[in-house]
């Protein structure tokens, strides 16, 4: 896992970010902190223009307006011509048929190279996307020991259905193209009580991915482990008093300080 | 003031805030910390549908926008025709006839549950509703001991005129309904010099009445006192060379690690 | 320099920032800790009202929409009606023409008390000002020591061009009249790992020439020093494990505790 994340501070890669207003600035932080550096334009009369400067794009429902959908589908479009990394994060997806069908028609406009959600995310896109009806039918509420053989097997088709990586994260988190899927237990349950890690996980692969074009399937796992890794430590850190704000401070700390080696020597996944 | 603590832990209710993205990371993490759940969503054409999966709204008038006001007049709606929990926070409703116009709508069209602001946005409030004029001729411009006698009865007339808690925070605390004033005196002066702890205080109570309909204004003042509360233990454990951003941090994690019992005892109030 | 702070903290000027979402929130704390107030309003509906009741308006062109570009122009004209102190941040000037045409049209309509950006981004603006044109030719890619005559003149020349105090701020800052250029050795590299520091300095210079309106020139270079400062204090503080997330928290908490004595006497710079 070392190479990835150095290629990622060694080319510093500059990533387009149209994402909500509520965890913008922690995506920055995130980025910056792993080497990597952040733009953030969602007007569509600059998206495209901006994302030709950029080496990835990481595409996010939250907040979603329509004035960015527009930008969405510009810049993806361009980003997708550049052969620029480009990532979904369908935050709430289930939430509203606006986001639905948002992500339906940016998923037929755009190849993703990445879609990354938690379960239920990605449950309500591949039962609402036409093209890959059904392909939800074995999906659990949540990756548990028990369903790992089910999912593992739902993450490989629907990364085939719809031609992406499927990083589907929580307690368990699978990250799979159509042949292997990477089964990641770093991380810990205290996560989810900082609002963003998923948005800023969603910004850590898009730089992991493009800093690694050969190998998109492995960096987008070290970015998992990376984001993970970043939750144990700060958790293991935690002095009696701090909780979930101090958390999130911690775990872009911790970003910042990680090595290649210790990413390679903590992580913590099979591959099936 | 205990059990009201533990029945936004318990139920963990989801709350939609229709906020300014100034202080929207904060107010998600203080949702998160004290067991709630945050979803922020301000487009006209899903703030209905995803109200619709919530127990609470919280509006919020910081960084209006004329789409925003679409969105809060949707969501309210069907907020209140669900009968949802409904917080307005009407952010310097002083400043410009755009907000006071968008309160003064908003009130007219969606009955509040609870109305918070600080004693300048309430008195302009008052002020200015044509229904409740002349209700802000005996508020003063702050609540001190001298003018309380006064102040809670204007809290109390305020209420009865717009049919909502009153929540008035500042040095000293009043949360109102046509009978009862809570004076509060949990809080510390440090509090104003960060930014949000008025909406993030706005988020907590609509979670905290989202979480107990029976109890609507004992459930609004168990908020406030919380949030007073941890501003103390956050000044309390300040280390020299820190100021307003770490208290920013401090103040999230003593409400992430506040109990029932402690909230319950450290609370510095009276009812009038 | 000493004044200058002092002056800011005695006078609490109301700051109107129309900026980008991502680091709203640290400038609304920087701001808090400087002993300013601020507001962040950018519906053209308000945008004129909202600046009158203020001392400085803060144009920032991050994540810029058209629509926050009409409550730019309004908001200026106002304030400029006003007198005003206004500052602009050409935020990723070179990297859309959006953002180029905007910043154009904005420094032809209103009068800048201050511009303030990076080397690339002062270079940019420079060469893409027609009424500026060619007074681009000298500028570098950095202000070094070695090209240090070189990038003065630049300033200096460009501030009689546009008839604004220029600050082009990086490793060695330069704030600069027509006429005197203070060279300033204070900050350290880790702060460009922090998202907003730059965002940050415009509030901060904004409410310092607010607070200052005879001393505009020497009030920007105290505001530049202080973020400085306030960049060396937090580094120097880091604790291992510590990163660009706690950076960001105690460069705040540095402004919040810094005297006009330590700012005298720590400041590093100058007059040429």
């Amino acid at each position: 896992m070392k190479e990835y994340l150095e290629n990622v501070r060694r080319q510093a890669p500059l990533i387009h970010n149209i994402t909500n207003y509520v965890t913008a600035n922690d995506v920055a932080n995130v980025l910056l902190a792993v080497g990597a550096s952040p733009i953030m334009a969602d007007e569509p009369d600059e998206a495209a223009e901006i994302t030709s400067h950029c080496r990835g794009l990481h595409i996010n429902l939250g907040t979603l307006h329509l004035r960015t959908i527009r930008a969405m589908l510009l810049a993806g479009r361009k980003a997708k011509e550049l052969g620029h990394a480009i990532l979904l994060d369908p935050v709430g997806v289930g939430a509203s048929s606006l986001r639905r069908d948002t992500a339906i028609s940016l998923m037929e406009e755009i190849r993703f190279d990445v879609i990354r959600g938690n379960v239920s995310e990605l449950k309500a896109l591949a039962g609402g996307t036409a093209s890959t009806g059904g392909v939800d039918a074995d999906a659990a509420d949540a990756v548990t020991e028990e369903n790992l053989d089910r999912m593992t097997a739902f993450a490989k088709r629907y990364s085939a259905a719809c031609h992406a990586i499927v990083a589907i994260t929580g307690a368990i988190d699978l990250v799979a193209d159509e042949d292997r899927c990477f089964v990641i237990r770093n991380g810990c349950p205290e996560m989810s009580r900082v609002t963003g890690t998923g948005c800023q996980l969603s910004g850590l692969m898009t730089a992991f991915v493009s800093a690694n074009p050969d190998h998109k399937l492995e960096a987008s796992a070290a970015a998992v482990i990376l984001m993970g890794l970043a939750g144990e430590i700060g958790v293991r850190h935690l002095q009696p008093g701090e909780g979930n704000a101090t958390l999130r401070t911690r775990m872009i700390d911790a970003i910042y300080n990680m090595t290649g080696e210790r990413l390679e020597r903590e992580a913590n996944y099979d591959i099936r």
